[in-house]
């Protein structure tokens, strides 16, 4: 529920948040994305949600174009990640490493593997030039309208 | 505006959305890991937020401990960012990569560089074991109560 878009906020993060800070709303891509499902009732059914709030959240990432809709041969009806909501995974996985970090008084309820090799998936921030692992107090953020003055 | 937690939900992920889905907060947390900000009155230049919000939020941070407050010399109240609050950079980074690919349609607003080096730094999935970037698709998530039975 963060309501209306950040006008004067120029910002990537902002507009991605939004479309995922609606409660439930990252659960389901959660569940679309490393749980396989598409149907209905599976997000019914592992998320204990009101039919009504999760029609509204799928047809909103439906027409945010990370889902899309089709209907099988029983006319059940699967919601699908596109390419845009399959990008999203990386995010999912950064959120849960910090998540695991700061608020799992339980420990890391799942994690995350390379399928096939077995080994854990780590996130890293690299750098492209230099090809070091860049530190989070040497990694910054410049304004792209401020290129050519530099 | 995430509301109360999802309490049959054990997901690190959601537990830190909430932190930060909060209309404002996510802004916030920026001005402070990207913008060097700590003081209310930068924050509320910046965002353009009522003073009333931005109080609240920051006391928010304060609360779950991303943020620390103190006063200089002056009496000007700062709030800093703490290692769980300077840990949250790289969710910010993989929302901003996201939001850059799909929902910036003047380009990306910012671009994120190894300072000193100038370098660009990218958000790479790599395998601890086999140390290969790892393809979206062969990234699972593995529930931890089930490490035994396999």
């Amino acid at each position: 529920m963060l309501g209306t878009t950040y006008e004067n906020q120029n910002c990537s993060a902002a507009r991605a948040l939004e479309l995922v800070g609606e409660r439930w709303s990252l659960l389901i891509l959660r569940d679309a994305l490393f749980r396989g499902m598409s149907r209905f009732s599976e997000f019914e059914r592992s998320l204990g949600v009101a039919p009504n709030v999760l029609a509204k959240r799928l047809e909103a990432f439906v027409a945010s174009g990370l889902l899309t809709k089709d209907a099988d041969s029983n006319a059940a009806e699967h919601y699908r990640l596109t390419a845009k909501g399959l990008s999203f995974k990386p995010v999912v996985v950064a959120l849960t490493a910090w998540g695991d970090q700061w608020a799992a008084p339980q420990g890391p309820p799942v994690r995350f593997e390379h399928e096939g090799c077995g080994g854990p998936v780590v996130s890293r921030l690299c750098c492209a030039k230099c090809g070091d692992s860049v530190a989070l107090r040497r990694l910054v953020a410049i304004p792209n309208r401020d290129r050519n003055q530099s």
